[in-house]
């Protein structure tokens, strides 16, 4: 909570340092102190430059130092060279919370890096605590106080003032945002721009402004996440307050380059491992500014969709064609109504108007305005419509009319209601300025209004979703503690076996003498598989053996498996050869696999075998531990699907039993947190349903682990 | 080319008369002739109303007959109850063109479209052509000739005249865009709404704008294709011409629920065809108002892009890195600088920007422009850039300076520049309108830019293309003229086989005594199958064996497969057993198809076999017939050619023939036109390389079949 007490210093100072404040008031220095005296700032304001005597009016001080009064925010905007030695006057001076607008910090390299460091150390050591460097400032907006030089803070026509807070790495992105939003009358209550984030990051920011009573929705730029667990933490708290995040995650492109070692890792690359959590806690990911535009707009109105079925009041055909095309592959449905509604509405609107969704209310609901209130009133009451949309073209006086009726009938109902009101700015603008202003969410065209209406109803499915139990078990499996190295197939399917998940009837044999055991205790046919922690795959060293009918034939086996391996790794240690019952059941190969990611921990990995996972690259992954609907919900993703469902006449799978096993090895991961490097189960097979589901290989490399990353076949 | 002359008189008419015409000027039929007075028309105009004898200074008529000179074009604008016998007055008065604006035809059910095809067949027999019903009109921007009562033909401020030819089947839609791109300066020559389309539609008028010397660009609205061959003819001659063609094709939801009977059928449906036929013939394809505005604006300044390397040159590390994340799904490559070209960048940049594609010129080059305008220079003349994307937030007098500088060195170079200029509209707005003003494609936000590229890329790539053969083969085999009813696969593996296609080595067997025949003939293992039109999956009446390793075992099989379908399929008529040759080398499974399409004639299908076409819908699609080129695209398209190419350690298959194949198969397709209801070889083996592709089964069914449908197993 330190850093939401600076937060509150800087969105709130009570006075107000500016070193290096210049008399040239459209430069990066000048600009900071006419934007606080143009929107009339409250508290004190210390220019400092010995420079100058006095400036705007206010008495201009040769330093820090020389400052009667206590300063609470210092701004500093000063060259980077000179930086720690206004590091040391403000902290003689003991003021607590600096923003450094100037760059030549870590974005410029090796020496800024250093720098930056240097600073962060001083300060960490003095108890201050840094906005930016290289930031461009920040903004609260509902007491209009600007701090630094961005140009949308030089508006004459003050701030709108709301319930989004923003919190933005980059002061380009975050103020043209700010700018393209206040412009469609989306009002604000923080802005805030991070820049290098040496000290306060982004997630920083958003947790506080989610904290604030008067901000209902938060949103985020960022190109990097600083703390994937501090991410999740939000996210949960955001759900409790149902309060929806949006982020729009910058540098997607090039996180997905990292190379990986193993599928798993691959598959579980930054792009998709944060899409994965956004998925799994709720996140709205947006992707361009525009995106971030319409989110912010729909959810600042502040209601939730109870489901994804769709209405259209339209008075143009094509409206209603567009509205049917975009729903689909948006995930929503143009709801069929009922034959009540249907014939209340036929009643309602003229004869030549449809009273199929999409509605056709025909242009006559211009100058008869009843026509659009008593059909908006009608799908208001009707439980089978989660939301309404109004889609129209009309300008003019009747049309601001309409608009007004419009909001009049949203502020009454909980339902959502948006307009597309398409046209120039010219015809239609004041139309949409009557309901934004009202709050009502105003689109221009069809395909963000179906967009924006997507993001409300996925958000508004995950805040109705019984809450899931996110406590992660933490405690530790004291056995489990002293894990090292590499846990070979069967080791780890002893482990499996042990949770209660089915692996084949198998005897490990250390000699060749002890294959006599296997009489009696094991039926034939067999498999038999070479068991070292030294060899990656067992098949390229000749190390498995399938299809054996008899005691004979296992005994060649077994000599063949020994000589092949001694061939062709001579010298790797051998543990034994598992001896295991062939399964004859059919059923579909899956893997799951655990992968650590260093942002958010375990991971929990599923797919189909075969070509979906190396040619399409088939994969889910969600953060451990998960629920069964989670794990359900990760296989409904797979493109493959279908299989376990049962296509080309074969039966359904037992996906329930599957779900089960993916939740226990998320467990498992997750009571393991921090110390499995890779663990694969693969293949996993998932016989009919009601048959269970079997492992048939695994592997378990722990972090400690002395060797070479080791992969089952 | 009669419609052609058609449209010369509706977009140039001499004389218009208003028929039904209203002194209330804010009524639909009021609003024509005011419009019509608001843009100073220059020819003449009959107002037509028994209710006056003047209007707006003009002599107003009783009825068409009392007009004293010829009239050009009328538009109507009387109820749908008096269209008749108007009709018969515009015949006595020799009026050839038409515009109806009203409603109450086809789109209002039964009786309209009786209406309105009566009022087609009157029409037709006297020479009359019709735009319309329910249409809002059109505009010769060119001439600023406004028909008909959109609310964008009142503006006082004149219409921007350019290069975009603009037809649509809504008004709504149509004159909503048509507001939107002139707010942003997209410059039109015409823009007509088709309405119900009874006489001209989309595609008549998209015809005659092409052929415009002054358009360059041609847009269509479509919500269906009023004729196939039509749409591929106007294409061609878009390529020859160099002129793109942009369409959105509205109802795309719906027409792709179109049931289907066979694969084949339900993977050529509406949609999925409307897409390969817009890749096949280079149609630029958008998918709402906004994108075809950025289609519009890109393509309107008549630039074409060499290819998909884009450099970007930027103030903002938050721009840079947007274009990064947006290029790469959009298939376009944000390009590696050569050497040369980073150095002699880093010597006009400052020392803390970079230099490094994407470029940052710092906000230095705010005040010292020349590093704008040098590094320009240096991107224009590297061979290695093919479009160029200039990234600023800059606003104010220095902003609009940098916009004109950029807008001249644009008219220097046939290389694409584009700009995005993000901000409100306050900050930077006057700076868009320069460059828009200029003919610079400008847009707010970084993804609109990317998207806008993308269009013109895969645009130029296709115009670049070298010239496809379009010719198509339309003389017909006299042998196949006659063909019938369902051939099988014996006759169809003939005439591959006479195709110079490979086919297993196979004898048909008419009896049991004829089974010694394959002595010596073929060789063992065998299949057997067996041959009847009748039946449509073969081994669901136990009509196959496979692996029959010697003559006892194929006796013993022959009697199995006539035993088990004469009690199966009783009374089928069975014309033989086929005895083949099995295939012992390793392939991967293919199907190829050919369907009749109504609109589009016939399509060639192709995909790989099992859970590729079965679970994931895998499948390409193409008019036939097409070239070795295009054949190799289809199949880089499927999910699953990674397979084709050899992953998993299996060796690459033979493409090369594979290609020659489906060509084949695309140009037999093509000489059938309109002859063949359907054809399918499933499975074709792909082999390795150099080994060849071989047809294990096929089926053609006939058009006049008299048979129910059949497919192969």
């Amino acid at each position: 909570m330190f850093k939401q007490e600076a937060m509150d210093h800087f969105l709130n100072p009570k006075s107000i340092a500016i070193v290096g404040v210049s008399k040239n008031f459209s430069s990066i220095s000048g600009k900071p102190l006419s934007n606080l005296t143009l929107h009339e700032y409250k508290g004190d304001i210390y220019p400092v430059n010995p420079k100058y005597d006095e400036i705007k009016g206010l008495t201009c001080y040769a330093s820090l130092l020389d400052i009667p009064g206590e300063v609470d925010v210092a701004l500093i905007a000063v060259s980077h060279k000179r930086i720690m030695q206004i590091l040391d006057e403000c902290e003689q001076k003991k003021i607590k919370y600096l923003v450094l607008f100037g760059s030549g910090f870590a974005e410029v390299g090796k020496e800024g890096k250093q720098l930056q460091e240097r600073v962060l150390k001083k300060a960490k050591n003095a108890g201050i605590h840094i906005l930016g460097p290289n930031c461009v400032g920040l903004l609260n907006v509902k007491e209009s106080i600007p701090i630094g030089f961005a140009t949308s803070f030089e508006t004459k026509e003050g701030f709108k003032k709301g319930n989004v807070g923003f919190a933005s790495q980059s002061g380009a992105f975050g103020f043209s945002l700010f700018g393209l939003a206040q412009e469609e009358n989306i009002g604000f209550s923080y802005i805030v721009n991070t820049g290098n984030q040496m000290d306060i990051h982004t997630l920083d920011c958003m947790e506080y402004m989610l904290e604030d009573d008067e901000t209902d929705v938060v949103a985020g730029y960022l190109e990097s996440i600083p703390d994937g667990e501090m991410l999740i933490r939000i996210a949960k708290r955001s759900k409790e307050l149902g309060k929806p995040l949006i982020i729009l995650k910058a540098g997607r492109s090039h996180l997905g380059k990292k190379a990986a070692l193993s599928h798993t890792a691959s598959l579980a690359g930054s792009e998709k491992t944060f899409e994965a959590i956004a998925k799994q806690y709720g996140l709205v990911t947006v992707n361009d500014i525009d995106d971030m535009v319409a989110a912010m707009k729909i959810f600042s109105r502040n209601k939730k969709a109870n489901g994804n079925k769709v209405v259209t009041i339209s008075n143009s055909g094509a409206a209603g064609i567009a509205m049917a095309d975009y729903s689909e592959p948006l995930g929503l449905e143009l709801v069929r109504l009922s034959p009540d509604t249907q014939s209340t509405i036929e009643r309602i609107i003229p004869p030549y108007g449809s009273a199929l969704n999409p509605i056709d209310i025909t242009a006559q609901a211009l100058k008869e305005q009843h026509i659009f209130t008593e059909t908006l009133e009608v799908l208001i009451k009707d439980d089978n419509v989660d939301t309404i949309v109004v889609q129209t073209t009309f300008g003019g006086e009747l049309g601001k009319d309409i608009c007004n009726k419009i909001a009049n009938i949203d502020k009454k109902t909980e339902k959502p209601i948006i307009v597309t009101l398409t046209g120039t700015n010219e015809l239609t603008g004041e139309g949409r300025d009557i309901l934004s202003e009202a709050g009502v969410p105003v689109f221009l065209t069809s395909y963000n209004t179906m967009l924006a209406i997507k993001y409300l109803v996925d958000y508004s499915n995950y805040y109705y979703k019984s809450n899931q139990e996110f406590s992660e078990n933490k405690q530790v499996n004291d056995e489990l503690v002293h894990n090292k190295g590499v846990w070979t197939e069967d080791k780890v399917k002893e482990m499996l076996d042990s949770m209660q998940i089915s692996v084949p009837k198998n005897i490990l044999v250390k000699n060749r003498t002890d294959l006599v055991n296997i009489e009696g205790e094991l039926e034939f046919p067999v498999v038999c598989k070479v068991v070292s922690n030294e060899i990656t795959h067992k098949t390229d060293v000749g190390g498995v053996k399938l299809g054996i009918k008899n005691s004979a034939e296992l005994k060649v086996a077994y000599d063949e498996i020994i000589n092949s391996v001694n061939k062709h790794a001579p010298g790797a240690n051998i543990n034994g050869v598992l001896i295991e019952e062939m399964i004859k059941k059919n059923g579909t190969e899956m893997f799951i696999g655990v992968k650590e990611d260093p942002q958010f921990g375990p991971l929990i990995v599923c797919g189909l075998g075969g070509i979906f996972i190396e040619v399409l690259k088939d994969a889910s992954i969600r953060r451990a531990p998960i629920q069964v609907d989670e794990a359900y919900e990760m296989l409904k993703e797979l493109k493959g699907f279908p299989l376990l469902e049962g296509v080309r006449g074969e039966k359904e799978k037992d996906v329930e039993k599957l779900t089960e096993v993916i939740v226990k090895i998320s467990q498992f991961a997750s009571q393991n947190r921090g110390k499995i490097k890779e663990m694969d189960i693969n293949p996993l097979m998932v016989l009919e349903k009601g048959e269970g589901v079997i492992a048939l290989d695994g592997v378990i490399v722990w972090k400690e682990s002395t060797t070479s990353t080791v992969t089952s076949v």
